[in-house]
């Protein structure tokens, strides 16, 4: 099937304190207290008015240290191989990343923020601000996720992190 | 600052009833019960499995349709203006756009959907499952947003949507 590729240009670049991907724990919420810096290029500084009032914010990144691509993985909170697209794996096709993080505060070009699970150097493709009403689905079930003990959960979540 | 250009080929396309922009609601959850078809193409039908036992999904896609990009806008629920990143609004510079859906099932390379506020034909980038425990953030405070009565978000959300 014939498709129009896509090309985005980054807008900025994501600095955190995470300089090894094995030591990144695997979600913004087993990285509480994680400081970071998102900082735009200044031309779209502008385009962040009024979102110094949100509590939370998207990232959107690229997985620019992510080379590999395969459609089966075995996630970390799992020992079982499944569809990539089950699975938060940056082993996917298009290698856009996603990431809920706590908003501090915003000097012009420069987003604060807090509990980051991003590695230092990636590239920012987008900012959404995040919006409880539209966001969150109180009734989710989820899957293979579900299965897992909360025990199991703190064990793997951190990786190989050490604060 | 140089940047190095980031291409994406789209993975699939998104069937829905809405094929005309300004009649689509602004947020899935004024789409209760619209259903759609998340058709990937047939190569990646295999990263689907494990999938069909979320409730919900994002959906990543391409605001195809969306030709302007302006740091400043007035979003649909608001009659101030302010910056794009503040905003869900499509005329960001990366035309990046993220819908939380509700899985029906999945068929082959086909997932079926509700709840969908895409426009019909729109390139699918990414899918990524939702999981309440990372996804949800109940403390969470939305700047401008909460400044809207419910009464006016249901006057506005719908847009000119005619079931």
């Amino acid at each position: 099937m014939p498709r129009t590729e896509i090309h985005l240009n980054p807008i900025g670049i994501i600095h955190t304190p995470h300089t090894k991907l094995d030591e990144i724990p695997i979600q913004p919420v087993f990285c509480e207290g994680i400081e970071g810096e998102v900082v735009l290029d200044p031309q779209y500084a502008e385009g962040l008015e009024g979102i110094e009032a949100f509590s939370h914010i998207y990232l959107f990144f690229h997985f620019h240290a992510a080379k590999k691509t395969s459609l089966r993985t075995i996630p970390y909170l799992s020992d079982e191989e499944m569809g990539v697209f089950a699975t938060r794996s940056p082993s996917r096709p298009n290698k856009i990343g996603l990431s809920l993080v706590r908003l501090i505060g915003v000097e012009n070009n420069i987003i604060k923020v807090s509990d980051i699970d991003i590695m230092n150097g990636t590239p920012l493709l987008d900012v959404k601000p995040y919006v409880q009403r539209f966001d969150s689905r109180e009734s989710a079930h989820s899957g293979w996720q579900d299965q897992i003990s909360e025990e199991s959960v703190k064990a793997r979540s951190k990786r190989n992190f050490r604060k």
